[in-house]
């Protein structure tokens, strides 16, 4: 009878201690939680806070005697695990609520400490009373309170990741003023910054202030003042630490086990660390990257509850392994939706490789349907291969969907040249029969081969003012509008008729609304032997970054 | 120069055109229309009758001027095409306002001719005043005004296929009252019986008088009276004929080209007919069906532009092939989504062909975030292989999305066991850590591995009434709402402690509430020495066929 101990009763844990009852009746299964409560929902803290989750209990969904019956377990919350001794396979287990201390054995070990909120060593943090950081659930029952009964009017919060900016829409839903300050020059680091530039219109239009490329020098007044590295100073009610986390290594560290970058667990495909007799799963490992092998770090509860379930077939003998961490990640942003998947331009450029990009702005159905949304698509790829890298989306409606389909097909090895044939669901009410991801793969294909060459967003005020050739193909109508300056306005309707205007002897780059009627321009053009280019995702795309011109 | 002539002007034949002209400037391409519209949107004309398009011009996605323009095409509608001339390769032509005849030769014949709503000679349709079918523009025109001016207050829709099922709901919409005859039992032929079973519950409540399993024998007193085969008559002020549509073949039949199944054109891989000189694609043809390569015929919009794409390649001389039909459907039935990939347990009957069936109740999003809701997911595979045969889902949120993405796993060749390993997008308001996708892909997984066997819905009552010991794991609560009869309750988590009370020679069947308690108490039999099997799909889906016992 083997005896398993598992560290962590969040997420992974209590998964991988679930699937193993499952497995069999035999296990003995003791599961340490440093904390009170198990298996709470993680992701849904901020929208506690929020009160657009209004029930408490909804946040825990496991309780400790609950899964203990269900599944047989011996689950002890308020037990830290202080050290690993491998060599007598124990851990030392010390009650955080009585003190109590005392060794347990085990047979295999299961580490799944999760990560925790970096705290920086920044002057006056120590006496900042209103700072806060989130990660569990008295975590969320502090702010909740300070929030209710401090009635705060702003908050600051520092860190556009996911947590921070769920936190940030939070308190906006809650009548707070928000700033948010944020290091580099984009909220959410999965998506590109030009994707990220529509995400900050939208945080703007809802009331919270985005401070960006800046960071936080030193806390004064007990938190109520922030410097910042620029030397602003900003007066807050309240402070939201979300700058990221770290994971929770030191017990593994210590122990000798291996570990991997940014201080994570080193695990191999089975998710065992260094010591075979012991796993680790979830926001403390080192993951693999699914498309290229580089090693990540991935804190999401996707890659954890599928590890929690792996690990525990492993450890019941069954041939299985983890396949690396795609990366796939959504967030609700007010009404917006954000989603990604695989890798974006900034870690490819990183890592050397060479990619292509497309930018479509499809709607979410078909346009004569009500309430049809116009999201923006990316798609990245391998011009060679037609490997998908990588999507990016930001949009209301639809927007999951199209990562979901994506994510999907990079898993199914599809090719970008293969998403044309996906047939996806349509009736007017869901899509077009024309899928936005149809539509993505149509582009791409169109630019492997050799049908439409593109410039990009970031490009094509260097190319005009040095001189390139812009023709922008919408009706005057909508180049009265706003345009890109420096273009010459050809509609696309007239353009077989004016073609004389073009200079024969240089590159025509064409730009349109989203980059449509800029394709069929540049077709017309190389089929009457002019050199072409389209400013891919139109000046549409150009605008969400660099505001009318 | 290559000449293309099309013949059909909507969906596939617009597609075609638009994209020959993409990839050459150099074709002469002539598309004819028999109707005024061009291009018009097919998927919408219900939603202008039920007003819930409400402006005309949207279903107008291309005029013949603007597309004539943008395109460089000569488009001639009102054009009806009498004629093939295969020997001297020309078309006759017919303008059906002037009646003016022509010859215009071709290189490349495409014909995009759809299909046509089946008119059966029933006694008294002739006579019938307000009987409509509903294809085109000309017909919703027609229907609307009627509903408009005469304000009918009872409607007969006779079919329960797609256009059935959205008129019924748009002319509810209208505050018509609606009676629906099928002569199956069952509304929507792309989905199995207990699936379509929630539909029913759903058009019932939302008003909709349904008779299935009955037809129409006689129409009298100008339609105003309906003699079904039953025996049953009904009084109706208007009557909508969607029976189902017949591929509009003719043209090519009198051509002496092959035919295939139902009267559709044959076509090869390439979307040529037994003349290669002539290409069909759309409503029209026989197409392969994706998995098992049956002959099948499936008039519906994505295959249609699918098809219109590639078979303007091919005419360019691309090396592209139309790979099959998936067959993937979707539609709105009032608050519902219902969609299906695949293929059904219907077709896999008949095709002989053995499958393993799984359904889920998973919610939308995770349960604790507000208006999360519960679908009900069929997974349909082989047990061997793994390979995923079809899936179909009946809900609110989120079904699209799940369609979608099994599509695409079908599309990426991945097997059941692939589909928990598909990183999706999850943030509480979206999806679960474990998406519904990944769960049904856990539980179809299960059975394979042997970790499951399960029953099904329409085996229990028998098993029961043989003999079978069945007991139900839902708390005393639950059960006494309702049950099934004969079932013993014992609440899952006393089940460890009652082992003595099961008979040891006898299998156990379990029910629960959706399956899943039910799942795990098989595990625990299991593991204790019991033969045990779940009802897969638990009481939920029990009782939305067979109503509370």
């Amino acid at each position: 009878m083997k005896k398993i101990v598992i560290v962590g009763g969040v997420a992974g844990g209590a998964t991988a201690a679930a699937r193993l009852r499952r497995l069999s009746e035999q296990y003995e299964i003791v599961m340490f939680e440093r904390g009170e409560y198990i298996s709470f929902a993680n992701c849904g803290l901020p929208y506690y806070i929020g009160e657009v989750i209004t029930d408490r209990k909804k946040l825990l969904v496991q309780t400790v005697e609950g899964m203990s019956k269900r599944f047989r377990l011996d689950i002890r919350n308020f037990s830290e695990v202080t050290a690993i001794h491998r060599d007598r396979k124990t851990v030392s287990v010390k009650n955080v609520q009585t003190g109590e201390e005392y060794e347990e054995t085990y047979d295999i070990l299961l580490l799944s400490p999760g990560a925790k909120p970096i705290v920086p060593p920044i002057p006056g943090i120590e006496e900042a009373k209103a700072l806060f950081t989130l990660r569990n659930v008295p975590d969320t029952d502090k702010i909740k309170a300070y929030v209710d009964e401090q009635k705060p009017k702003h908050a600051i919060v520092i860190g556009g990741g996911f947590i921070g900016i769920e936190m940030a829409e939070n308190l906006v839903e809650r009548g707070v003023n928000v700033t948010l300050i944020e290091r580099s020059n984009q909220v959410m680091a999965p998506i590109d910054y030009e994707m990220a530039a529509i995400v900050h219109a939208h945080m703007q239009e809802h009331g919270v202030q985005l401070i960006l490329e800046d960071g936080v020098q030193a806390f004064e007044h007990n938190g109520r003042r922030i410097i910042l590295t620029s030397g602003r100073v900003l007066e807050a009610d309240m402070i939201i630490l979300a700058i990221g986390v770290q994971p929770e290594s030191q017990l593994a560290k210590e122990a000798g086990l291996e570990l991997g970058i940014r201080g994570t667990i080193k695990v191999n495909e089975h998710l065992q660390t260094s010591d075979p007799n012991i796993y680790a799963i979830g926001d403390a490992i080192e993951v693999k990257n699914y498309i290229h092998g580089f090693e990540t770090f991935v804190p999401l509860a996707w890659p954890a509850n599928r590890q929690g379930r792996l690990v525990a077939d492993h450890i019941h003998g069954l041939d299985v392994k983890y396949n690396g961490t795609l990366g796939t990640a959504i967030a609700k942003v007010f009404d917006l939706t954000v989603a990604a998947t695989g890798n974006n331009e900034k870690t490819l450029k990183q890592l050397g490789i060479p990619y292509e990009v497309v930018h479509t702005h499809p709607m979410s159905h078909a346009s004569y349907y009500p309430n049809a949304q116009q999201m923006t698509l990316k798609l990245i790829f391998d011009k060679e291969t037609g490997n998908i890298y990588g999507a990016q989306a930001v949009g209301k409606d639809g927007v999951d969907k199209r990562i979901d389909v994506i994510a999907t097909a990079i898993k199914g090895g599809l090719t970008v040249r293969e998403l044309p044939d996906l047939e996806l669901a349509y009736a007017p009410p869901f899509s077009s029969a024309k899928d936005p991801v149809n539509m993505a793969g149509y582009v791409a294909s169109n630019i492997i081969d050799g049908m439409a060459e593109t410039v990009q967003w970031h490009e094509i005020d260097d190319i005009v003012a040095n001189g390139g050739f812009l023709i922008d193909v919408r009706t005057p109508g909508e180049v009265a509008h706003r345009a890109i300056r420096g273009a010459v306005n050809i509609p696309l309707d007239e353009l077989r008729e004016r073609l004389s205007e073009l200079p024969k002897d240089k590159t025509i780059y064409v730009t349109c609304q989203v980059g449509l009627r800029g394709y069929l321009a540049t077709r017309i053009l190389q089929e009457n032997g002019f050199a072409a280019k389209n400013l891919d995702g139109g000046y549409k795309l150009y605008a969400s970054v660099f505001g009318a011109k």
